[in-house]
């Protein structure tokens, strides 16, 4: 294979990556707009007729290229989403979170993994076929998503309204990772998620500690009482009937999974963590992929400022998250989790529990012979096979896909395990994004 | 008794209580300047001998006017504090903290009733003698402290420093409550305190809570667990031997703290409160005055904007302060806490335990001749003698002033308990305002 134009594709990349498409803040909708916009114009200079199609949130990006039909043309939907997280706390960051930059081989920006970086790569395999004349046969339609990062709201709803706009052989979705630079792997499984807030109030306002404590409960202690109720210190899901319907893996699966390249090692090298913790009964390749989990993403209550302050607060609110696996519903787990916590909240305070989303957990059915086909263009390029993987992660797309229209989705993600998605310096590594263009193009090339 | 100057008074009170000096933050060091240089000039056009003395801190206004020597003449320590509580949520406030407004027969801002309020019944008392002619025959000396909401910090110092220069027959001091606008009360004990912040730390920034979820540890987790083992269900504090040297009460104190008017309607009234909560075995009025506390006062972790992110925070801090009574000692109490808390963290995480102040509990002895001469200024002005209570809350100097000076101080308190010290639309009593600077003239008279 010749030299792809990398220069001219990060150029462009960096363009969209300095757009802060922050969907889970209403002060970035312009910047929401700008991002599909963007896509618009870039997709049309690809020859496709683009839509950008509105939801009860940020609206999708359809984009469609259909040669003339052909009994034998196989119809491919790429999906990818042009929204990122809040980048945190900017203290922590080498370099701007929207102002993109290469430091030793690696684009940093937010979005550059997750998932502008990794879903350009199909963009450019595109405009590198079309620059040779090349243009694949199959049929392709993009389904662009504003919403991935606050848990795609209304995906399922759109997905419903626009079925037949939407069938397709099977769905291609760069938004997962291989294991190393040379170790390429394809997500096979994802887990869902049920994300909630949840709120104690003792007093309308903050009191003093004072003159009150000894007198009154305090919200943030009895917080903290529920949220160690909801895990034990095994690590443990105590929400009665929570583990109901996980699915048990076959002894072939967790023999698979096993040789995952993922242990206490990688664990450590990449959070920085000082050892790993979980269920004891599992491995730590199970536990990322095929256990259920439940997280405080975040806490706060009272004074957090500078020096002393000597009130109760009045208020406190934690933000809870679950990742499901098959065959976890949602709605169940909504309803078991509603009801533990209103009976372990004592009766000295009021607590309310929002559902802020929820999305089920998929796993895909790998003997489908695109996943054959994704297989050989990997091998082509990183010289290896790809690992078969059940990620922790929630794409939660790929259940809508599934069940509405029936079709599977092959996570081919070129992010690596330390890109640190989510939090600061996102990266993207420069080979990644090179091997992923050219895994595309195979891919695309084989149909 | 005439007319007091009230007017005049109001409107120069309002000018001290607009200046925003908050002791916590640094941001506000000129502030806490403007305001001792206030108290400079006032205690000046008084006929004071004004002094701004350095601390390791905030400086101390001490001031004193000292009629020729004679041997039966009185030594009065007037002390008293012009820093405030930091005002917390400016949308909890019906008008500006630092923007002082009368409404319906209360002035409402930060510091109207702790401390700057309360304590100018001195001044206003004093202006009022002299406007009469009828200076006070005592020796007078001013002990106002910028560091009283921070704990004190630099007092114990600064009054060993200055033990001479401080010496006094009795210390008085208003900030303190009565139990009504009708019902004076003295203030014969105060809680000591012990304030800490607790910082639980598993990774060095935040990660992904899909790709790490159940390999990982949360260190908000880990801080709900060790809160919840401070403090069990029914408010015991769990901290080994924390109980240890609480002084146990009297029959016949128990019976007089009994017949207080603050139980289970006040705490609802004055807080909001569901209900009371606290530790069974003793009554409201015993766990205010005479029973240590432990509360969180402020907890934070993770993410804390809108909606969703989907991460695993690195770190969770708590504020975490006790208040300690007769004869805990905070230096010991110390110890036991970090060894406590160091013992119930799990290895998969760091801990920091800092003790950002301390402060030792105190009682007095009520069958000081000074404290006769306050219950009779109480009953000429209100009509009714004191009641004699147990603070839950802490005034720190009055541990050091015991104990380095071995002065003895009464509490000539006028807040009420619904001022909402520490909190939004903190308040004070016009009616006892008036009724304070008249209880003060009295008492001075008495000398």
């Amino acid at each position: 294979m010749t030299q792809l134009k990398t220069d001219a594709y990060i150029r462009d990349l960096f363009e969209f990556l300095s757009i802060p498409s922050i969907s889970a803040q209403k002060k970035h909708k312009k910047d929401m707009l700008k991002a599909s916009r963007w896509l618009e114009k870039k997709l049309k200079s690809l020859g496709f007729q683009v839509k950008i199609l509105p939801t009860a949130g940020h609206p999708v990006v359809y984009a469609e290229r259909l040669p003339k039909p052909s009994a034998h043309r196989h119809t491919l939907l790429l999906y990818g989403h042009y929204d990122v997280q809040d980048p945190g706390n900017l203290d922590e960051w080498s370099s701007e979170p929207f102002k993109p930059e290469i430091r030793s081989g690696n684009i940093y920006a937010r979005g550059a993994a997750d998932d502008k970086g990794n879903f350009y790569t199909w963009i450019a395999a595109l405009e590198e076929l079309s620059k040779k004349s090349k243009i694949p046969t199959a049929n392709i339609k993009f389904l662009i998503e504003g919403e991935e990062e606050v848990a795609s709201k209304n995906l399922e709803d759109f997905i419903t309204q626009n079925k037949s706009l939407l069938s397709a052989d099977i769905c291609l979705i760069s938004d997962s990772r291989c294991l190393s630079e040379t170790q390429p792997a394809i997500t096979y499984g994802l887990r869902g998620i049920l994300y909630t807030e949840v709120h104690v109030e003792a007093f309308e306002k903050e009191i003093h500690s004072g003159l009150y404590g000894g007198n009154v409960t305090n919200p943030t202690i009895v917080l903290a009482q529920i949220i160690s109720k909801l895990k034990d210190e095994k690590g443990k899901i105590l929400v009665p009937g929570f583990y109901q319907n996980v699915r048990k893996l076959t002894a072939s699966e967790i023999k698979k999974l096993n040789k995952l390249p993922f242990g206490e090692k990688e664990i450590i090298q990449e959070t920085g963590a000082k050892k790993s913790f979980g269920e004891t009964d599992y491995s730590i390749p199970v536990r990322a992929g095929a256990r259920p989990t439940l997280d405080v993403n975040g806490v706060w209550g009272g004074y957090q400022g500078e020096g002393e302050k000597t009130i109760i607060p009045g208020k406190a609110t934690a933000k809870i998250s679950m990742r499901l696996v098959p065959n976890q519903d949602p709605e169940s787990i909504k309803g078991k989790f509603e009801e533990y916590v209103r009976d372990i909240t004592p009766d000295t305070v009021g607590v309310e529990i929002k559902f802020l989303s929820s999305g089920k957990p998929t796993v895909m059915d790998i003997d489908n012979k695109f996943f054959k086909k994704a297989d050989a263009a990997y091998k082509k390029v990183f010289g290896k096979k790809p690992i078969y993987e059940l990620s922790g992660g929630s794409v939660l797309a790929t259940a809508a896909i599934k069940e509405i229209l029936g079709v599977d989705s092959i996570l081919m993600g070129y992010g690596l395990p330390d890109d640190g998605i989510h939090g600061p310096n996102e990266k993207f590594s420069l080979t990644m994004f090179t091997k992923g263009i050219k895994t595309n193009i195979d891919f695309l090339k084989s149909l």
